[in-house]
Parts: C-alpha cells; sequence; structure tokens
C-alpha cells in the first residue's frame, strides 16, 4: 500500500508483526495467518460461537487530539470493542485496526497510540490480527474490529430480561462524561490522572465472562451511549419497562479534588464502559465480581417506559438523551 | 447512537434490518444474531477456518462524490472486501459496515449506496449483519469488514509460490485505472457504463473458490494494488522473484470508444479486483474458469526480483510502483 505516509504504515506493521510474534511465546493458536496476507485465518475450537463487533474512533468527534493523549486515543479506540465482547458473556481473540492517518502526522504519535493499544489487546489476551491502513483526508480515523468467542449458544443478548428481573451495574457511572464537560467548559486540557475512567477506561470483560459461567444474567449491555439510553436498549429489544431508584446509581467521583458527579451525568453521560444487566429475582449477586462493584439501581417492569423515582418517593419517566462525544 | 444525523442511520438499520429478514426466507444460518446487540454472534460449520479482512473506503482517497454515484462507491467499498476473501478461495458470510456520515449529506444518496452494497452481498451469499455508525467531522468514511469460512487448512495464502511455477491472472488489467487518468485529465465525469470494471468491480468469489477446490494453486492475491505491487507482494512472501511477458498481459479495452489501455496502466493500475495466481507446471488451467478468462503472463523464478520481457527479448526491472487512488 504505497502512501505518502509509508514510514508510519511500515511502523504500524512492524509493531503489529512484533506483537503477533510475541503471542507466539505463549501461541493464540487461534490466529493461523495475521497480517501479510488478504484476509487473517482464524481457527475457533469446536463448541464455541464467534462474535464480531465494530467501533469508529474518529479525531474530532470521538477524541481531540489537543486534548487526548495519543495513549489514550489507543486505548479507548480499543476499550470500546472489547467492551462490546464483554457484553456479551465474551472473551476477545483477535483486533483487527483499520487506520487512515493524515499527511503530516508526527511518528511518535503513532507509536505511542499503537503501543497502548497493542498492550492493551494483549492485557485481555488477544492477538491484533490484521486490518487496513490508509491515507486520511482529514484528521485521524480508526475503525476497531474485535472478533471473540463465546460457548455456543451462551452468549448474553439484550433481549432476555424479564418482568421482575433486578437490575444491575458496575462500577461507577458519569465519570468520563464528568472529563468532558470539563474540558468542553473552556477549561482546555485536564489530567488523565484526574479522570481514569475516562482516559483509560477498563473494558469489564473479566465480569462479563463470571456473570456468563454463572448463569445469573438474563440480558446484559455495556454503557458506551449513557444510562438512559442504553437500559431503553435492554427494555425495547426484551419488550419491557424498568423503575430505577435515583439514589442508588453509583455516580463516580473525579476531578481534583474528587467530588461526586451529578446525577444527569451518570443518566445520561456515555463511554463509561460499565455493564448494566439483569437478573432474576430469585438469584443473588455479590457486591464484588471480578473486582469489580456491583451495585443494584432497580427492576424489570411489565409496563413499558422507565422510570426514575427519588429518595422522596417522587417519580418521572426516563428518555434516552444519548451522548454526542466531543462534537467541537 | 443519537446523532444530528439520526434520520440516516435509522434508514441504514432498517435497510439492514429487512435484509436479514430476507435472508431468513433462505436462512444464513451462520448469522444467529445481527445488528440490535452489542456485537453479531456467528455460528460456523466444524472443520472451517474463518476469514477476516477489512477496508476503508474515504472520501477523497478511494472515491469523489461528484464522479461516482451512490451505487458505485456502495458497490466498490463492498467489493474490496469480497475480493480479499475470493483471493483466500473462502467464500464470504457477513458483512459488517461502519459508516460515519458528514452533517447535511441527503438520505437519497445513503439508501442508495447501501442498497447497492446490500445487493452485492445478497449477490455473493453474505449477510450484513452489523457494523458502527457515527457523524463524520468530514466527508464519508466507510469500513467494511468481511467475515468468511474456508475448509480447515486451505486457505490460500501469497507464501506458497515455488520456482517454475507459471503466473496466471484473470481476466484484464489497467481498466479501473483507466477510468481515473481520464476523470483526472480534467475531463470531470465519465459515463459508468463505458467503465464499468472501474464503477462496479466484480470480485471473482466464484474464480477463487473453484481454484481452491480444484486444488490447482500455490499462491494467490487480489490485483488491488496494481499487478507490480501485488505480484511483488507473492514474490516477497514466497521468497521468490518472477519474470513476465509484457506482451501477455491482458488489457482492458475500456472508454468509448472503447480502446485498451496502455501497458503502463496494466502494469501499475490498482482496483481491478482481479485474481494473480500460482500454479505448479505439470499443472493445466484451462482458458475460461467460472467464466473469467485466465491469461498465463509469466513464470516464478529462484532468483529474486521481478523481470519484464518484450516481444523483441529486452528485458527490465520492474519495480512496485502502487496506486494512489484518487487525491483531490
Amino acid at each position: 500500500m504505497p502512501l505518502p505516509e509509508k514510514a508510519l504504515i511500515a511502523q504500524i506493521r512492524r509493531m503489529v508483526d512484533s506483537s503477533i510474534r510475541r503471542r507466539n511465546g505463549r501461541p493464540n493458536r487461534a490466529v493461523l495467518t495475521g497480517i501479510g496476507d488478504d484476509c487473517a485465518v482464524l481457527r475457533l475450537l469446536a463448541g464455541k460461537d464467534s462474535l464480531v463487533t465494530t467501533d469508529f474512533t474518529l479525531e474530532g468527534i470521538h477524541f481531540r487530539r489537543d486534548w487526548h493523549p495519543p495513549e489514550s486515543v489507543g486505548h479507548r479506540c480499543l476499550a470500546r470493542g472489547l467492551s462490546d465482547i464483554a457484553a456479551m458473556g465474551g472473551e476477545p481473540l483477535a483486533v483487527f485496526l483499520s487506520l487512515a492517518l493524515p499527511r503530516g502526522l508526527r511518528q511518535a504519535w503513532v507509536g505511542r497510540f499503537a503501543r497502548s493499544l497493542i498492550s492493551l489487546a494483549e492485557k485481555h489476551g488477544a492477538t491484533v490480527a490484521g486490518g487496513d491502513t490508509a491515507e486520511s483526508p482529514d484528521g485521524i480515523l480508526a475503525d476497531i474490529i474485535v472478533v471473540g468467542t463465546v460457548p455456543k449458544g451462551k452468549a448474553i443478548l439484550r433481549s432476555g430480561a424479564k418482568a421482575g428481573d433486578r437490575i444491575y451495574v458496575s462500577g461507577e457511572l458519569g465519570g468520563s462524561a464528568a472529563a468532558v464537560v470539563r474540558m468542553r467548559g473552556g477549561r482546555g486540557k485536564v489530567k488523565p490522572r484526574d479522570y481514569v475512567r475516562h482516559f483509560y477506561p477498563e473494558p469489564r470483560v473479566e465480569l462479563g465472562r463470571v456473570l456468563r459461567e454463572k448463569k445469573l444474567v438474563s440480558a446484559m449491555i455495556d454503557t458506551s451511549d449513557g444510562l438512559s439510553t442504553d437500559l431503553a436498549h435492554i427494555c425495547e429489544e426484551s419488550g419491557m419497562g424498568a423503575e430505577i431508584d435515583s439514589s442508588l446509581i453509583p455516580r463516580a467521583c473525579v476531578g481534583k479534588p474528587a467530588r461526586e458527579v451529578d446525577l444527569d451525568l451518570a443518566l445520561h453521560g456515555g463511554e463509561d464502559y460499565e455493564l448494566l444487566f439483569t437478573v432474576a429475582k430469585e438469584n443473588r449477586i455479590p457486591r464484588h465480581i471480578a473486582g469489580v462493584a456491583i451495585t443494584q439501581i432497580g427492576q424489570i417492569t411489565r409496563s413499558r417506559g422507565i422510570f426514575v423515582r427519588n429518595p422522596k418517593g417522587v417519580g418521572y419517566e426516563l428518555h434516552p438523551r444519548g451522548w454526542e462525544h466531543f462534537r467541537k
């Protein structure tokens, strides 16, 4: 692929090649042929279904180069895909990166981006097995594809919630959006260490796998678009409604000095990449699973619509408000 | 995914949903869960390897909206991925489309783009099973992912060419680049029907499958970057060289009135999506396979480098010159 930015492309290839070779020490036998042919060839174990997810990460929409260090962009790019695999109870296997780079981008940026992405993949046992490289007409454009596996017929869908099921969420909500609000507020850069959940979100792969193995969960989704939107997806796909208690929602503590985020951010802020799931009421869920706090926030109802009750017992209907990332 | 262009996104989803439902008449049982969950769930038959390929199609790089009708963009977008599957001797199974659209794009454009893409997928027995949608910071951005299958261990790689193997190419070369040269030459739009191979390239899926089944081929690649670059890939991956005869190269006849393209375009022009493959010299190849003309153009050599001989017997070394698509 002879491009003006040949050197950058070659660098990516070398890094990915060497990641594949490193994996060959502890072989990921599923990846028979990686970069360097027309397709990657994967061999899955018998008795498994495959999972496939794709997610764009576009400069100016999902990140800003002046706000996000390259390590954060690489990490968040892959975290989005890994989180989708986690939400099915799956295990990631192979990662494909389509990457378009604008002319004049510094080589150091690409190196830091790719190292961070590859390191997150390795942490979760996945191999970067291929992708595409192109020149971008404007800005950095990445599309990440993650292929995972799950035992046959055991993928956890959004559609399995039943009336009376309890609703749980992992970790804390609103922490990622709080960073965006602060940066948008004209105060520009914030320190990644004060907003780790925004800059380096940890996809809940291990938690998702454990929940699937324990057969506790009736429906699951990750909170990429925000609680109000993602809970609406579960309700819609399951043909149910929900009631949540605003005082139970685990709100993130972020910033410096750290403070709890507003309820609004916890309800509507996206990109926390926590797991939101439902459990039949006869099942018990521990308060921590795989090292992550689990909080019950409400229950599934037969009547449609999502209602929020506050501690005074006053209720209102919650409409999905979603999440617009970073419009410049 | 609440975006300003909600209506466009909803339209894509509806079209893809209805494509999946149509498939359910003749079910593609490999796609258990398509759009509408965190991941697509695929179930492959036992005894198969999976193939994965990803390809960007970016406005201003791979197409121009003022030159390419939306049907051509949708077709070419998927043809790139299907051609990679063909080059492994595989069969396409599921297609994923990541699509970012700029504000203000007309709904009709998206409809025509998507219909063309879905119709090419259906023609090749593949289901559009998911993807991602986003707002684009600038221009239309698409990334196509095709998942295919091939019997275990039977994928045809680039690396299997041996000294003495004959080199063959399907169809004709240079026809796609000829359209680009004409459009770049300032004469703007050309009629798609005069340059069909550029606007609606036919991926050689059936040919690739037949070649794999007949066990005739030692190495294969598709001519997406141009003969000089793609033959260099086979030579490099196989640790060999090659000799080709310029008078044997099948040059496309395009334009109106139709004329044969220059040798230079046939050697270096990309995006013809033909198959370039090598065959042990004791094997015989018919002149047509699966309705496509097959032409012998040279042989693999032990000594490195690629040499072109002309009818007078004079030779020169061929360097990969590659293909830069559409820089505005």
